[in-house]
C-alpha cells in the first residue's frame, strides 16, 4: 500500500492522509536512523513530499506533525466573526442564533442527507401510516441509508433499531424524551427489535461519580424510557458496566473496533488530548459496538449481518460516522441513521435543554405548578416588548422556545398552523400562546409519571436481562 | 488542588508536574479567551510559570507542551556511547552486552528492589523450605514489596498469584515456561489460589491475527500451561476475549483503571504515539485489573482488599507500576511483583529467546533430535576458537549459552558449580558442557510432551471456567 502512494490518494479522507503523511515520516526516520542506502531513503523522502502534497490539496493547509485535521464540527454561520460559529460535538451544542444551530449547514458539514418529502412519502408508503409528527415537522432531519433501510424492508428483510441515553443522573427532561418517543413509534410502525446502551461507564469516566452512582442512575433512567411504552417482548435495555460482563459478543466487537481506529482519528473526532484519560479515548468503540448484530448474540442467535438503524440527537453523529468508517473493516454492514435537532433550553436556541442547568429545563419529575412557573418564568419569547407592539407588529416563532416546544409536543398539525398564523399576525399574545403550551405539557408529564409508577424493579430487571426477543433470526 | 501548587509539588512525579503544567497552561488559556479578570489571569499565569520551575528542577528540563517526561527504559550500560544502551520494555529486549542486560541498573532505574541473601533466608524460614533454584541463582533477583506479603503471611493473611501470558502462537518455548515452573512453586509452598491471564485480546490488537485465532492460541497455550501441573482446585486460567463477556468485576476494574491513567502516562510508560489504535493505548488497564481481587469476585467471594502477588518476567514491570500508582487512587492494595531475568536466545543474552525467531528458540514441541541440533548449531559458546586455547586458558560461563540454561534447568547446585569450574578451568569443553545441557534438557522436554498429551480439552474447560477455588475468603 505504502509504495504505491498516487493510486488511491484522491478517495483518502484529509485524516487519512494526515495518518499516511505520518507513517512516511517515521518510515523517513526510520532509515536515516538505520543508515539505509542513499537512493532508499531519497525514494521514501520524494513520497513524503508527494503525499504532504496530496494532503495541502486536500486540506488546504500544511501538514503539521502532531496536529490531525479536526473533524470540524464548527459550522460557520454564514458570516466570519468567530463569535457565530455554531459548535456541536457530543457534549456541547453553542450558536448564537436564536433560530437555533443552522441545520442545513450541519447536514453538509457532517456529510449526511436532508430527510425529504420524497424520503417521507416514501416511509409513509412503506408502514401504510402517516408519518411521526417529528417526521413531518423536520424534528428528524437528516439521515444515512435510510433509503436502504427501506429497499431491505420492502424486500421482508428486518432490522433492528439501536438508541441509547448516557445516564449522567436521576433527572431526565422532556428533551431527553425525544429519541424514545420516536423511536418507540419507529419500532411499531416497522415492529423490530431494538436495543438501548445505558452510557453507565462513559458517565463514570467523564463525571465526578462512583461506578455505583452511574449504574443506579442507569437503572433509575431505565424506568423513564420504560415508562414511554417499550414492548418488553421487543425490547433489551442494557447497562455497559452490566452487560459488558455477561455478553460473549460485546467485547469482541468493541476490540475489533478499537484495532481499526487511531489515538489520531479520536483526537480529529472527539477533540481528544494527550491529558485525557485513556477510557474516555478508547470509550467510542464501547458506543460503536452495539451497531453490530453480533453484540447481542441472544436476540440475534449469533447473526453477524442483521442491518442497524440508529434514531438520535446530531451531536451524536460523530460517533457513528466513525462506526460506519471502521464497519466495512470489520466485515459488518454500516448502521444507518436518522438524526434529529436539539430540544432547545428554555432560555432559547442558544443551546440544547441541560439537566445541569435547572433553570433551562422542564424535568420529567416536575409537578404542574413547576412547569408552569418556570415557562412562565424562563421560556423565551419572540413577542414584542408591548402589547401595542405585539398586536401591530407579531411575534416570531421562529425564536419563540413555547411555540418550538408545541411543534415537538402538540399533535395537531392544523392547530400548530393556527396559532403559528394567530401568533405572528399579532392576534395570539405570548402569555395566551404560553398557556398552550402549559395545558399541553402538563397532561403529557402527569401521563408519563403516572406510567413511570407503575413501572417495577421487577419491569426493570426483565427490560435489562439479556434474553432472546419475540423475533426470528 | 489546583490553587494550592506548592502544597505537595515535590512529591510529584515528573510525569504528574507535566500534567499540571498543562492543565494550568489549559486554564490560563481558558481564561484569556474567555476575557477574565486582569488579575484573575494574572494570579494562573504566576501559578503557571511556578508549576514550569517545578517540573524543571524535577526533570533538569523545560516543560514542553505534548512531549511528556518519558519514563526511561532505557538503561545506559555505563558508557555514554548509544550503542551500548540496554533497551528494554513489554515487546523488546536488547543488549549490546554478551551477559545480557545489567539488571542491577535496570533496578536503580525501574525502582524496584533487589532480592538479596536476607529476603531469601526470609522466604526459607517462613516456607520451611529450600528456596527455589530460581532464587538461590538471581534468576528471580528483583521485587517489590514481597516483605509486605511476608509480614501479612507470617500472621496468617493469605494473599492470591497472578501471572500471564500473550498467546501470541501455538508454539510456545523452554523461556516461556520460567514464570509459570515459579509460580507453580509458589503456589505449592505458600499454597495460595493462583489466576493466569491469557491476553489474547492484546495479541489480537498487535498482531495480524483474527479474534478467533487469537483464542485458539490461547487455548493451546492453556495445554502447556496447565501440563507445568497447576493444581486444578487452586487455579484459574482465563482469556481476556472470553472471561471480559462473564465476569461482573472484571469490566468494572479496568474502567476505574482506564479512568485514572492518561494518554501522557501510556506514552511515557509504554511509548504509544499518536497513530497507534486506541485498543493498544487502553489495554494496559485491562492487564492491571486482575491485580485486583474484585477482579474475580467468584473466586474472593467479592472482596476487594486480598493481597496480589505477581511473578514475572523484569519487562513486564511497566504494567505494574502503572498498576501500583493507581490502586490507592481506587482504593485497592497495590499488588507486590517478583522479577526475573530474560530468558536468554541460543544466540547469546544479547536479546531474549523469541519465538518469532525459531533458530533462536526451543520449543517445548521440539524432538530429541530436534534439541541436541540446535543447541550443537546455534547455542553461543564461551570457549576458545581452539581446543588446545580452550585447554589453556579455559571457558567464559559468564557469556556461555548452554552454562546459562543450566542455571534455568540443573537442579543440583553442587554439579552446576562443578561445571562452571571444569569448564572455565578449560578441563571441560565446550561440546561436553552442551551434551550436560542437551541431557538435561531432553528429559524435561520429553516429560512436559507427556503431561501436555494428558490435557483433555475438558480439563482446559475446566480450568478455564469461573468457578470457587479451595479456598474460604
Amino acid at each position: 500500500m505504502a509504495d504505491s502512494p498516487n493510486c488511491d490518494l484522491k478517495s483518502l479522507s484529509p485524516l487519512q492522509l494526515f495518518e499516511r503523511v505520518t507513517e512516511q515520516g517515521e518510515k523517513v526516520r526510520a532509515l536515516k536512523a538505520g543508515k539505509a542506502p542513499k537512493d532508499e531513503i531519497d525514494a521514501a523522502v520524494r513520497m513524503l513530499l508527494s503525499l504532504k502534497q496530496s494532503y495541502k490539496t486536500a486540506t488546504g493547509q500544511d501538514y503539521q506533525a502532531g496536529m490531525p485535521p479536526r473533524d470540524l464540527v464548527l459550522i460557520n454561520n454564514g458570516t466570519t466573526k468567530e463569535e457565530d460559529e455554531d459548535f456541536v460535538d457530543p457534549w456541547t451544542v453553542q450558536t448564537s442564533n436564536a433560530k437555533g444551530v443552522d441545520y442545513d449547514k450541519l447536514i453538509v458539514r457532517f456529510g449526511s442527507s436532508k430527510i425529504d418529502t420524497d424520503l417521507i412519502n416514501r416511509i409513509e408508503r412503506a408502514i401504510g401510516q402517516k408519518p411521526h409528527r417529528f417526521l413531518r415537522r423536520g424534528i428528524f432531519f437528516s439521515h444515512r441509508d435510510m433509503d436502504q433501510i427501506l429497499d431491505a424492508y420492502e424486500k421482508k428483510k428486518s432490522f433492528y433499531l439501536y438508541t441509547g441515553r448516557g445516564p449522567s443522573s436521576q433527572a431526565m427532561h422532556v428533551g431527553h424524551l425525544i429519541p424514545f418517543i420516536f423511536t418507540k413509534w419507529l419500532q411499531e410502525v416497522f415492529d423490530v427489535p431494538l436495543v438501548i446502551q445505558l452510557t453507565d461507564d462513559e458517565k463514570y469516566l467523564w463525571k465526578d461519580l462512583t461506578i455505583e452512582k452511574a449504574y443506579e442512575y442507569a437503572r433509575e433512567n431505565a424506568k423513564d424510557i420504560i415508562a414511554c411504552g417499550f414492548d418488553i417482548n421487543k425490547t433489551f435495555i442494557f447497562s455497559d458496566l452490566d452487560y459488558l460482563g455477561t455478553s460473549s459478543g460485546f467485547y469482541k466487537n468493541i476490540v475489533k473496533v478499537q484495532k481499526h481506529v487511531t489515538f489520531n482519528q479520536v483526537k480529529g473526532i472527539f477533540g481528544f488530548t494527550d491529558s485525557d484519560c485513556i477510557g474516555k479515548i478508547s470509550f467510542p468503540a464501547i458506543q460503536a459496538a452495539p451497531s453490530f448484530s453480533s453484540s447481542f448474540p441472544q436476540i440475534f442467535n449469533g447473526k453477524e449481518n442483521i442491518q442497524c438503524l440508529i434514531p438520535c440527537a446530531i451531536d451524536q453523529d460523530p460517533y457513528f460516522r466513525m462506526t460506519r468508517d471502521v464497519a466495512p473493516r470489520i466485515g459488518q454492514p454500516k448502521p444507518a441513521l436518522l438524526h434529529s435537532v436539539f430540544f432547545p433550553a428554555l432560555q432559547g436556541a442558544q443551546t440544547k435543554m441541560s439537566a445541569s442547568d435547572p433553570n433551562s429545563s422542564i424535568f420529567l419529575t416536575d409537578t404542574p405548578k413547576q412547569i408552569k412557573t418556570k415557562i412562565n418564568k424562563h421560556a423565551f419569547s419572540g413577542g414584542r416588548d408591548t402589547i401595542e407592539e405585539h398586536r401591530k407588529y407579531g411575534g416570531n416563532c421562529d425564536v419563540d422556545v413555547s411555540f418550538m416546544y408545541l411543534t415537538f409536543f402538540l399533535e395537531d398539525d392544523d392547530r400548530l398552523e393556527q396559532l403559528k398564523q394567530a401568533y405572528t399576525s399579532g392576534e395570539l399574545l405570548t402569555g395566551e400562546l404560553k398557556k398552550v403550551l402549559i395545558e399541553t405539557l402538563q397532561p403529557l408529564i402527569a401521563a408519563h409519571q403516572e406510567r413511570r409508577k407503575q413501572v417495577t424493579d421487577e419491569m426493570v430487571k426483565q427490560f435489562m436481562t439479556p434474553r432472546k426477543l419475540a423475533f426470528e433470526f
